[in-house]
């Protein structure tokens, strides 16, 4: 298969901008993702938009704003691996020889349903049930402190932890540190989550541009390659009998390493889906990172911090960063090229070479129902 | 390229079915294509989903009815476009080497809407000033008469002809034959158009098993082969100083044939987006099967009827067998696969050897934002 390689990525801080339309929202990133490339517009051959709630033709309705038309623009939707699955068919449509340079935006405008849960299916069960995503992540935690003795100040220290990146990061909606004592504290959701354990909601736009391998020494230096691009759907919350192994994940990471050749050990700075703090924790484990059970000693000996082994999160993650549903996928991936390309600043993880992105979500309408996409990069 | 070749297609007759929900549409759709194929679900490697209001996950609650997980599953969207759009994301799939079999289902409820106007989005000005997709197409009818002489009651015989074809299909929602003066005697919706003008809302699914050349002998003998596969954006509705150029499927019929090699002489039939009747006249001159201005007399002459020199929409076309959005590309391929293998009963169309898809669709906060897949398939 041809080779792919990330030749430009861009974004915009996450927040809310309900005065914003989509477009308005989207094309600021595409410009700034063809801007760090140095290409025009008119080089891309094809275009991919990641939406979960975005309505009809938003790739059409952001690109249009920059005149760019006229070539193939599909939209793509898979909950929150909707930026994420877009970037896989951007990497798909290189890999089929028909194109070189394609461009992938994720963009979500959540600040469009007035915040809270957002708007499901009424054939969804679960919702209809009380199921809505932070019970549902309760459970799991419930279950996980139940069977592995976590404590309830261990996992406040993943929002602690991913707030703080966030601090360093200007395109974090969340930029204020916080104390387990705050997180502890702060409002309750569904127990053991306080608002701090929740991802925020929010509007967003990311942007990738990609390369055939063999082509993008034409657009620069510093390359970024794919060495994995892995997309699966399966049971998104885990099994009935297993709720705190996250099937989708496991299954996904075993072969998105198959595919870059690569394990565990080799990966240096990750981004992760920790839409709730459970679900980080979780991810620890469904990644090799470290052993079952054992995630949040893990965390607490500070291996997964930006100076740590395994940096997880270092953009500040969905708790921090934010979580506008399609721009989350494109968003983890603008993370990861910077810091493989040495440009994260402050945040900076020392000798990045290595680096995965993570993207699961779904469950609508029966557990079985998600989707979980993971792509492994290299310089 | 890899060849990609279709060995299944299935489909429900298109109708209202308000109590049903999106996966009770599209399973057995699903169903009926891996039947045709005559392969276990199990074999399908990845899948595609177009929809284009369905809300999230759709592929997955679809494919979750019948067990199928566990392998990619993507949701396309490109408003009417959204099922051919999916097809070639299978395509491509099969054309990246990372799969030989890949499944394409369509679907749509749009009774879930309530009928008339869909949903568009606030931010889609033409909808707010009235521009309704009736009221466009009515424009661009009032502009072709007015140009080329076109009368009420040439235009009146396109649905004439397509309730006909619709009445010998029994996947079509409408299959009574209606007469030119039953038509322009019916309801007024947008002068010129008459209700029997419009295509009906209603709710649909269809779906197709593509495999890699290479390997599709294993499954059927009579395969179909992919010429062409190509998808576009650009203006939907025309230029404004040209209304009655479908731009975007003028550009994209190019890039077909030239991708097929092969001219508008060659294809025996077609489907092509009838979604009000002057559309079908537009779409015979836009793939050069007759010369500007001379669609009406074309029609007349009866070289699109079945028996004709090019059958268009022997299916019943979106007039009489209902356009469903998400599935209406889908259900093109499956009418085209059928005539091809000579399948088509009483509207089959004598010697059918090469045939033509086309969806197009958009025009959503912008005349620019538009879509157009077209598909050109040979045995």
């Amino acid at each position: 298969m041809r080779g792919v390689s990330v030749v430009g990525v861009g974004m915009i801080p996450f927040g809310k901008y309900p005065a914003k339309s989509l477009a308005d929202l989207g094309w600021p990133a595409v410009k700034a993702a063809l801007g760090d490339a140095g290409i025009a517009p008119r080089k891309v051959q094809a275009a991919f938009c990641g939406t979960a709630l975005g309505g009809m033709m938003a790739g059409q309705r952001i690109l249009g704003r920059i005149g760019l038309t006229g070539i193939p623009i599909v939209n793509v939707e898979n909950a929150c691996s909707s930026g994420s699955t877009a970037l896989r068919q951007g990497i798909m449509a290189i890999r089929s020889g028909e194109y070189d340079v394609v461009l992938v935006v994720g963009v979500e405008k959540l600040t469009k349903f007035g915040g809270g849960t957002l708007p499901l299916e009424e054939e969804d069960w679960e919702v209809s049930q009380g199921l809505v995503m932070p019970a549902l992540y309760a459970m799991r935690a419930q279950r996980y402190m139940h069977d592995f003795g976590l404590t309830a100040r261990q996992l406040a220290q993943i929002p602690v932890k991913n707030r703080a990146n966030g601090a360093l990061n200007p395109d974090a909606q969340m930029r204020t540190p916080v104390t387990v004592d705050q997180v502890l504290a702060a409002r309750p959701v569904a127990d053991p989550f306080t608002l701090l354990q929740c991802c925020p909601t929010g509007d967003g736009a990311a942007a990738i541009v990609l390369c055939a391998t063999s082509r993008a020494a034409e657009i620069r230096a510093d390359l970024v390659h794919v060495r994995a691009s892995e997309l699966t759907s399966g049971r998104y919350v885990g099994g009935y009998r297993d709720m705190t192994t996250p099937e989708i994940t496991v299954r996904g990471a075993a072969e998105a390493y198959e595919q870059a050749g690569l394990g565990p050990q080799d990966i240096r700075v990750a981004e992760v889906h920790d839409a709730f703090s459970i679900a980080e924790l979780l991810y620890y484990e469904a990644f090799g990172f470290c052993r079952r059970g054992e995630a949040g000693a893990f965390l607490e000996s500070g291996a997964t911090a930006i100076d740590g082994t395994i940096a997880v999160n270092p953009s500040g993650g969905l708790l921090a960063k934010g979580h506008p549903l399609g721009a989350t996928g494109a968003a983890q991936v603008v993370e990861i090229v910077r810091q493989l390309r040495g440009e994260a600043g402050p945040r900076q993880v020392a000798g990045a070479k290595v680096g995965l992105s993570h993207a699961t979500g779904g469950g609508i309408s029966g557990f079985d129902h998600g989707a979980c996409s993971i792509h492994i990069f290299a310089t």
